[in-house]
């Protein structure tokens, strides 16, 4: 039986639960498309007016939002439904997945100089080389290589098929996605008569605690020190962090960004898909970059930067990125003009 | 010997041979560079002047170059040179690569509970997780990982080095390629404090039938309901698509695209390289983006989109881009002049 | 013992050392943070003012410099710091990283008809597949696979998890690193009536000698012809190379750059982070682009070339993005304008 009772829900979670703690619920869902054994939530007020529609058995509100949810069913009023959902889904998935099961895969290639903890997890395949360490509770999975030396912190899951590189560190609790890359070789090279001399790459990565890395995301050794990750930063799928990044506290980045090398970027900033952020400059803490924009120089004040081009249709764009061209041009000439009517 | 006769290949895929049957063809080349076993093709009229110089033993023409096409040697007419090269390579790829041999390779990690079709071929080293079902005639490459729960259509290939998590569907007839991760995580996190609070992935990817995904691309898991890939979609090579974004039948999309959550593009869209697409968006069918541009905003008539900065010499660019930032304040300087010269 | 003296590397590298040989380094450093047994560089005047600060034990300083560093502790002159350094990284890498032991993993899959060279190293559960050819010294890491008949060059290093498909060609001393993949499918199809037909792609990849390739970069191979990339070329990660690009000699791109189909690169150019360049284009030798570009048309003379909008605050962003929309608007206002004080 996969349904649970909603006051199992509401006893583990919190909240106000008004209606049947008996209700039977078997699945969490949009308030769209609900049905009367699904659990939904409400946490944009745009949305309100599907909450009158849904056929949901019990919807997560804010109090504003009680009495119009309590008109039609049952609900769970609470301060933050966003959060609250969040949590929702985690004690969902404990109850629905399988707990992964400790043990080495007797096809896993792990060193006679590796150190695992307490109840690791060691998939197929998996191979752990010379001097590893790994956390207790940790699960490696299949496929995935963990270099020389490297640590893995305790409760830390990879995926199947990740890579960290010999000499780098991973703190607890972190989830790195499949395909990701931790510890590749910074882009470095000294040019010579035409030539490119490459610098090896004699610094590491350092991962903290928490943090989430997507899949196929790069995050490159540092050229003479680390790169750094801080606690609680939340990577997304295709990012690349380049050699000496420094990434603060619980900042977040959407997929397809790119940080050149060295740049330091504050704590709780939010970099938005497609960003380019270019090598050697400053971003303060809380400071938020809108999708595609590319940052060139240092943003040293907390605020919400942006840099696109809008977007148009093709023949309108065609006639203002012509004159986009010209755009300094008619400046003097608008500026002509005005000396001319002074 | 790995030359065929002319007249095997208009046996097979048809059109009006115009020339020897026997002649020997042991290539398929550009018109440039060909040699006289060289078959070639004219699809692009720009490239007609061309067709005097090349050495090709025969050219694949429309009936408007047959005159032309049939001056220097043989021709195959056909309405749709470019579709018929197309099904010609597929031809000739059939005859030119060996066809892989069904089988379990020995060092394959294969559950006891996975159901594999007919005819089904597993490689070296691939990863088989618990309840897994494969279809008749499916490719599962080397060192790929398909995870527990999820279905692969018949007549599917996995090249070597791809991810599918558990609890994915893969249809009938796709390619996916190496290094490709199909049902990583959803990115989503609750804001609490500072802090963000995970919000576990429990939906799943649903992919259609005839679909290719290129190499390193990534499709996240729903956040609750599925992401979604329509039959015929095709997508290039470090294409991120997000969580619970649904792709219309037959859309392609190049290399470097990245879409946001929750993001619905219609049928026959075609979205080129590096185009960034925000999330909780709509786009229509046939809507066609040029090269990245970012899609900001729902489209919802069919036509043809763009975005992008022109380029231009550095020093041009400098002074325009400049200039950008005072555009508000030269079209207001611009204004007033004209209010004074009413 | 990790410290070597300071005479032993101006022994092995050159250079005129001012100060004792007999000091003891025990690691390279930045100026900022140096220890008295770090050795340190200047390569950027930029910096010049943390020469009277750092505590390091010696710098490496261009002649130019030699008294402000000599006045402070010792230092080694030499005509170019940067390139000094390069050679002294490699110098150190080789002294403190074991030389991988060359030698067949017993977990690797590796064809009988492979030929592998002397002192060659593969490593666990690597796959090389038939006919696959790999020079003297070259080292394939764990989990890579190298497909039918692909070769592989002497001193060539294959990091964990790098895919090269059948039929491709990598040169000497070439570095690929983990999640690369050289050979999947170009993205080539013909429409036919609103469907995608699959043009298979019967190319290769053909690489140079001295090319490096970056983390979870692809290559496409070509369709009829191969894709090329020439000697000495560095591509950084996360890069897409489209199918029967051609990349000229020690060019250098950096991460998330996207190249579309058919696309020719000269030599010596640098493209930026980001940059994305349209199909069927040439650029010309010397090429430089700068970060988040689209080239969307050929670049036939040298020089430096741009195309992003400049970042602003988001509220002076949108004011001035709202104005380009209406740009060529503006453009024939202002002509008016001009007409009426003529």
């Amino acid at each position: 039986m996969n349904d649970v009772a909603l006051g199992e829900i509401a006893q583990a979670l919190g909240g106000e639960l008004i209606g049947s703690p008996g209700l039977r619920i078997d699945r969490l869902g949009p308030l769209e498309g609900a049905t009367p054994s699904t659990l939904s939530f409400l946490a944009n007020p745009r949305y309100a007016s599907q909450l009158a529609q849904t056929a949901a058995g019990c919807v997560i509100v804010a109090p504003a939002f009680k009495e119009a949810a309590t008109q039609r069913g049952a609900a769970i009023v609470t301060d933050d439904p966003y959060l609250y959902f969040a949590r929702l889904t985690q004690w969902w998935a404990q109850r629905v997945r399988p707990a992964p099961e400790p043990g080495v895969h007797p096809s896993a290639v792990v060193a006679a100089s590796a150190r695992l903890g307490q109840g690791v997890r060691i998939e197929a395949l998996a191979v752990i080389e010379d001097e590893v360490e790994i956390g207790d509770g940790a699960v490696i999975g299949a496929h995935s290589v963990v270099g020389r030396g490297s640590r893995i912190g305790a409760g830390t899951r990879l995926a199947p098929r990740v890579t960290v590189m010999h000499g780098c560190t991973i703190g607890q609790r972190c989830i790195i996605h499949s395909g990701a890359v931790i510890g590749a070789d910074g882009f470095g090279f000294a040019p010579e008569a035409g030539r490119w001399v490459k610098i090896e790459q004699l610094g590491g990565v350092r991962i903290g605690d928490d943090v989430e890395v997507g899949a196929n995301t790069c995050i490159d050794r540092g050229a003479l020190e680390d790169t750094v990750i801080a606690d609680g930063v939340k990577l997304d799928n295709l990012i690349q962090i380049a050699h000496n990044v420094q990434v603060g506290e619980h900042t977040a980045m959407a997929g397809c960004v790119g940080v050149a090398g060295s740049t330091r970027i504050g704590a709780h900033c939010t970099i938005a898909g497609g960003v380019g952020i270019a090598g050697h400059l400053t971003l303060a803490d809380n400071v938020h970059v809108t999708g595609m924009s590319l940052v060139s120089r240092s943003l040293l004040k907390p605020g919400v930067y942006s840099g696109a081009f809008p977007i148009d249709d093709n023949k309108e764009w065609e006639k203002n990125a012509a004159t986009v061209r010209q755009l300094h041009a008619l400046r003097e000439r608008l500026r002509a003009l005005e000396k001319k009517l002074k």
